[in-house]
């Protein structure tokens, strides 16, 4: 049968929710965003209001007949069930949230849900760096460090929908950082907008070093600043983005143990740094890749425009939902 | 159409090459071994050797027609290509030896192949504790530590045929031990037969704790001591086992960020040590795994006969070749 030629993408963050009819070239044709919460406490009343606000969007591109399916990213979304699952920055107060289901009966269309960074591998391969490519792994650079990992062209779920989480993969095993997790020395620590920001503190505090850094306040430090300070030439800043790219790239070294992909892509604020991150990420890699693999995997930033990627991704779902 | 009744399974080892003509249920109906080397430098006669011998045993059980197809594991062997790529141990001279396709000439039925430990996965999955799983890692405990990984019910080979070297995974990032590969700090420097043994005399070397160790010339002690000494309730002894297996449970709590597998698979030496091993690979685990993943794998020990398991994990390449 024939695709439909367009999907629905829903990115759904704590704060704002945002809806895009995209069509099979990743063009994000019509556009609309809700706030997430004030829908009551169960989410019935939310489907409801976003297929509201969606219904003019689809009949402008000539009715729900034209569209595939839809796409849900959320934080802790499973691809198995549909369901959000314990996300504590939701207004709902439910363990599990269907929406997935609810959305499909609303809009009589399939609709599937992942997480944040599996949407995003999935957009990188439907619209994005890794179009045609089967192996790889998608890294997040944000608040957090996620992951998609992609094996023969699909997306690891694997026995429960929540495989991929490569940001609490331990990368210092001795005294490694205390993590949100509860656990110590993960990437996530270290590798996050937060962990590079942590680095930075950490040695403007243990040291005297001079760095343009000092003229911000302390606790205010981002890792933005630190990128931003780095790409003027600041010492202590390129040491930092070194120090983090290099331990990135050495975790991707024993990701490659794994699935041994073709190829690595990069999104987040991070990568912003350029060449200042991702040459150290290779040399972290580089330096650190059992033979077999060497030489093999390329490393590429993702390409897709950052205010959309989120709901591109999303929407790369609803192709196969 | 339906499968035949029969398959063939190839152990290649460097010593001895091991047919077994296997049905369904995982029986090996027929067996014929041959050394591996001595027919000459090109593998071409070695294949119409191996045809030969296993001439009459196709015949007992009513021709090549009642074969569906062959597998070979072999160290190095490459799903994708067929060929077995850099293996020093073995006795050809060229770089890449592409032993499925000569097999697939000489008898007429489909040929795969993989290496050692994705075939072990393989074996389990269609004979062994792992039947009807779709997503669960195994792992060799031998002189290295080798690694199948199961995704929604096929073995990852990754984008060259390679992936699934957990054994190559860093597990100690400060003053970690050499490894073979040339890398520090490798779970198989401390959790195979030999990182075991080394363990061993580490702690003899360092310390002048009493053991039943002590009896054994230093240089000649292996796993399988350690193990029987702990049996024995000597306090060093288990000491080793319960560090080994801490520490690869510790291991396999960072594999399940990848692919959330439902069991972990044991096969190996180092299992004869049961609960003495399994407890404390069991308890790394717990106390290592990010929540949302704990309490969800099971740990299994391959129930596989020891000296048909790897001419079984061979076969089972056969049913899909």
């Amino acid at each position: 049968m024939e695709k439909k030629p367009y999907v629905i993408g829903l990115d759904l963050g704590g704060t704002n929710s945002v809806f895009g009819i995209v069509d099979a070239n990743g063009n994000v044709v019509e556009s609309v965003s809700l706030k997430t919460a004030g829908h009551g406490p169960l989410p019935h009343k939310y489907v409801e209001d976003c297929v509201e606000a969606l219904r003019p969007l689809i009949d402008k591109v000539g009715g729900i007949g034209k569209i595939q399916g839809m796409g849900i990213g959320a934080p802790n979304g499973n691809y198995y069930t549909g369901c959000i699952e314990f996300a504590p920055n939701l207004p709902w107060k439910m363990e599990s949230v269907p929406l997935a289901e609810l959305f499909s009966k609303a809009l009589g269309i399939p609709v599937a849900m992942t997480n944040d960074a599996n949407a995003a591998a999935m957009g990188e391969m439907a619209y994005g760096v890794a179009k045609g490519m089967k192996n790889f792994i998608m890294i997040t650079l944000g608040t957090g460090v996620g992951s998609g990992i992609v094996v023969d062209g699909k997306v690891v779920y694997g026995s429960d929908g929540l495989a991929g989480e490569l940001g609490h993969v331990t990368v210092e095993t001795r005294d490694g950082r205390q993590c949100g997790c509860g656990r110590k020395g993960c990437l996530e620590t270290y590798c996050s907008a937060t962990g590079v920001a942590r680095t930075a503190r950490q040695l403007l505090t243990d040291t005297d070093r001079p760095s343009l850094l000092r003229d911000l306040p302390l606790d205010q430090l981002e890792s933005k600043d630190v990128s931003i300070a780095a790409g003027k030439g600041d010492a202590l800043a390129k040491e930092i983005m070194d120090f983090t790219g290099r331990l990135l790239g050495f975790a991707c070294a024993n990701f490659a143990c794994f699935n041994s992909p073709e190829a690595f892509v990069f999104f987040g604020g991070l990568t912003k740094a350029g060449d200042l991150i991702m040459n150290p990420i290779k040399e972290g890699y580089d330096q650190n890749i059992l033979k077999c693999y060497a030489g093999k995997a390329k490393f590429f930033v993702s390409e897709l425009d950052d205010a959309k990627a989120a709901v591109l991704g999303a929407s790369a779902l609803g192709w196969e939902a």
